[in-house]
C-alpha cells in the first residue's frame, strides 16, 4: 500500500492568504481586520463558502466561533479540533492566526482529496476576537467556548458604547447559550494549532518548524515611582528626588535579572513608561511603568518578582523615592503533554528540521487546554516580526507547517481514543 | 547725621502681594497671570495707578515694558533700572517675578518718605511676558528693550492665530519702534533685580539673602534611542535591541557625570522622555528625550557634553541601537561683574546674612545684561518650590529683600557715574 499524497497545495494556500488579506480596513496601516467590523465579517463569509464547498457542515456556536465539522468513522469518539483565529491587530500581518485557519481548510482538502476519511470528528474553528479587543479582553471566542467568558466581561463596552454581548450577537452568536453548549473537559479529544513563530528563534537556528513545549505565563505588575517635581536649573544635584533616574535603575535592575541563568527560558519587558509632568525644565516628579515577565515555569515567575520587589525597594529607599507596586494580572503556564509533544516531533520530522520551543505569547489554546490536550506547531517569523505590517512567513514554510498538521491530526487519529 | 529709614513696609508690601494675587484667573489653578490676557492688563492697571500716586512719570515702551521713572539730580547720568515682571506660568505663584516690580515700587515710596533724590534718573520696570509664552519665547519684554527680538519671532503666532507683533500692540507697545528705541550698551548705568531663589540653597543654607554670581548657561539637546520593537514574549533577552534599556543606561550615565566634582556647580536633567510604542507588551522600539544641563562655566557644560556623548556613542554601540544627538538650544552663562557683586554683597550684609550662589534660572538679566551691568539678589522659597500655587517666600524675608534692593540702590547711586 503506498502512502496516500499528504502534500498540502502551496499556491492554494498562497491565493486563500491573498484573499484573505484582500478583505482587510484600506484606511488602516498594513492588513487590518479587527474583529466585529464589516471586513470581518466579509472575511468569514468568504472562509464560510469555502467551507460549504468543501462539504462541512457549518454553524456559529454561541460564542459567535465560526466551526465547519466533518463527521468521521467512528461516532463515538469525541472531535479533534483544528483552529486559530481571523482578526488582526490594528496595523497588523497577513498570517498571525490566519495560517491556522487556513491550514484546517487546506487539511479537509487534502483529506477530501486523498479520499481518507478519520476516525474522530474534525471540526475546523475561526475563534473569534482572538486579539486584545476593544473590549480590553483577548480570546474571546475560546473563552466562550470553555465557559471563561464572565457575565462582567459580557456586559463590557467598546470605545463606542457597543456591549460584549450584543457584538457577539451581530456576529452570529448567542451569548445567553454559551454556558449551556459550552465544552467541557472530554468533549474534545485533541486540539490542534498552526502558528507564526512571532520570534526571531526559528530563523536565527535555521529550524523551519517549531514543536511548542507549552505557552508561558505572564505576570505584570504596574510600578509607581514618586518623587519630586522640583526645578532642574535652580535645585542641585544632592537635593533631588528624580523620578526618572529611580525608574531608570529599575528598569536596569529587571534587565539584569532576567540575564542570569534560569532552570528554564523566562524573558521581562518594560514597554510602557510615562514621565509626569514631562517637561524638559522639570526634575521628573513621577514615573509609572508597566512591567511584564513571563516564562513557562510559574515557580520561576514568583521567585523573581519576589526578588526584583526587594531589590526595587532598597533603590527607592536610597534614592528617597516612594514606590508602589500593583499586579496587573497573572495568567498561569499551560504545558503541552509529553504524548502531543512526541507525536507532533514525529509528524513534524518527517517534513522538516524541527526544534522545541515555548510560545512566548498567547494563544487561543490556553483557554481549550481548560477542556482538552493542546498541541501547537510554529513555522518562522521573518526577523521575528508580527503585529505589524512586515509580518512575514514564506510559502515554503507555510506549506511546511500545514503538511506537519496534517500528518498529524492523522498520527492522532490513529493513537487517541 | 542720622540715616534716613530705609525700611521697607512689610505690611504694605504684603498687600501689594495679595492685590496682584487677587487680579489672577480663577478658572485656572494656582494664582494663574498669563501675558497678554485680560488679567495681566488689569494688573497692569492698578501698578500704573501705584506708580502715578507716586508721581512718577509713566509710559510703555515699544515692546509693551511698563516704565515708571523719576528723574535724577544729575541730569547727565544714565539710569538706574529696578524691575521684574507680573506675567506668571500657568497654575504659578504670587511671588516669582511680582516681588521684584513691588520691590521697585516701594524702594520709590522709601525714597519719596526719607525725602531723598537719587543722583541717577531711576526707571521701574514690568517687563512684558518673561516666562515661556504662547509664542514659544520667553523673556519677550526685555529682548525688545535691548532689540534682541527678531522679525521671526514677531511673526509668530500663538495656538489661537494670535501674531506676536498684534499681542504686543494690545499690550500698549509698537513693535515697529522697537529697533528705534532699543536700549544700547552705556543708556542704563546699572539693572538691579530682586527674585525668589526658586531653588532650596537659602532655606537648607539658613541664610535669608542670596548675592547672585550669575546666571547658567543652558545647553539643551534631543535624544533619540532606536532599536527593534518586537514582541516582549517571543523575543530572547539575548536577540533584543530594546531602546528602553538602552534610554535607562543613559540617564543613569549622565546622572553619574553630573555628580562627579567640578571646578563650578553643575546640574543635569532628564525632564521629558517618550517611549514608542509605549505597550506594555511590546519591547520598546524608539525612545526620545531631552536632556539639559546647566552651569555658570560654558567649559563645563563643553566638556560635558563631549564626554557625555562619547558614553552615550559607546552605550548604544553596545546594545545595538542607534543614536542621534540634536542640540535643541545654547544659552550663554552670563557673569555677574565684581564691582556690582561686591556692591550687593555690602548692602545685603547690612539686613542679613548672605549667600553667595549662581542662577540656575533664566531672567529677564540675560537679556539686559547686552546692554549694562546687571545685578541680582534672591530670597528663600520654600522648599525649594517655584512655579506652583505653594510657591512660599515669608513677608519678612521679602521685606528684607527689598530693605537690601534699597541699600544697594543707593550704594550704586554714590559709586556709579
Amino acid at each position: 500500500m503506498t502512502e496516500p499524497n499528504l502534500s498540502p497545495n502551496q499556491e492554494r494556500i498562497a491565493s486563500d492568504i491573498h484573499k484573505l488579506a484582500s478583505l482587510t480596513n484600506p484606511s488602516k496601516p498594513g492588513w487590518t481586520r479587527r474583529p466585529f467590523t464589516s471586513w470581518y465579517a466579509l472575511g468569514r463569509e468568504w472562509l464560510q463558502e469555502q467551507m460549504a464547498e468543501l462539504h462541512m457542515s457549518v454553524h456559529y456556536d454561541a460564542a459567535s466561533n465560526l466551526i465547519g465539522s466533518i463527521p468521521g468513522s467512528e461516532s463515538e469518539l469525541k472531535p479533534i479540533m483544528v483552529g486559530s483565529h481571523t482578526d488582526t491587530v490594528t496595523g497588523g500581518g497577513r498570517f498571525d492566526g490566519i495560517i491556522g485557519v487556513i491550514a484546517g481548510l487546506e487539511l479537509v482538502r487534502v483529506l477530501r482529496e486523498s479520499g481518507i476519511t478519520l476516525r474522530h470528528p474534525l471540526e475546523i474553528v475561526d475563534f473569534t476576537a482572538e486579539e486584545p479587543s476593544e473590549f480590553g479582553i483577548s480570546t474571546i471566542g475560546s473563552r466562550g467556548m470553555v465557559n471563561n467568558l464572565t457575565e462582567e466581561m459580557l456586559l463590557r463596552q467598546d470605545p463606542n458604547g457597543l456591549v460584549l454581548k450584543e457584538a457577539i450577537v451581530l456576529a452570529g452568536g448567542n451569548p445567553d447559550l454559551i454556558s449551556e453548549q459550552a465544552r467541557k473537559p472530554g468533549d474534545v479529544a485533541l486540539y490542534l494549532e498552526l502558528h507564526i513563530e512571532q520570534g526571531p528563534i526559528l530563523e536565527q537556528s535555521l529550524h523551519r518548524l517549531g514543536v511548542v513545549t507549552g505557552i508561558v505565563g505572564i505576570h505584570r505588575y504596574r510600578i509607581v515611582v514618586e518623587g519630586s517635581p522640583n526645578h532642574a536649573g535652580t535645585t542641585p544635584m544632592t537635593m533631588r528626588s528624580d523620578a526618572l533616574t529611580g525608574a531608570a535603575q529599575l528598569v536596569l535592575e529587571l534587565e539584569a535579572l532576567m540575564n542570569l541563568a534560569y532552570e528554564e527560558s523566562v524573558v521581562g519587558t518594560v514597554g510602557k513608561l510615562n514621565v509626569e509632568p514631562n517637561a524638559s525644565n522639570v526634575i521628573p516628579g513621577r514615573v509609572e511603568f508597566d512591567l511584564e515577565i513571563r516564562s513557562i515555569n510559574s515557580s520561576i515567575l514568583v521567585d523573581i518578582i519576589a526578588v526584583y520587589q526587594e531589590k526595587a525597594k532598597r533603590i527607592a529607599h536610597q534614592r528617597g523615592l516612594a514606590i508602589q507596586f500593583d499586579s496587573l494580572s497573572k495568567s498561569e503556564p499551560i504545558r503541552v503533554n509529553n504524548e502531543v509533544q512526541s507525536g507532533i516531533r514525529s509528524a513534524c520530522q518527517q517534513t522538516g528540521s524541527t526544534l522545541d520551543l515555548p510560545s512566548g505569547a498567547g494563544h487561543d489554546g490556553n483557554q481549550i487546554s481548560r477542556i482538552a490536550p493542546i498541541g501547537m506547531i510554529f513555522v518562522p517569523s521573518k526577523e521575528g516580526r508580527s503585529h505589524c505590517p512586515e509580518e512575514w512567513t514564506s510559502q515554503e514554510d507555510v506549506a511546511l507547517g500545514v503538511e506537519a498538521l496534517i500528518r498529524a491530526v492523522l498520527l492522532f487519529d490513529q493513537r487517541l481514543d
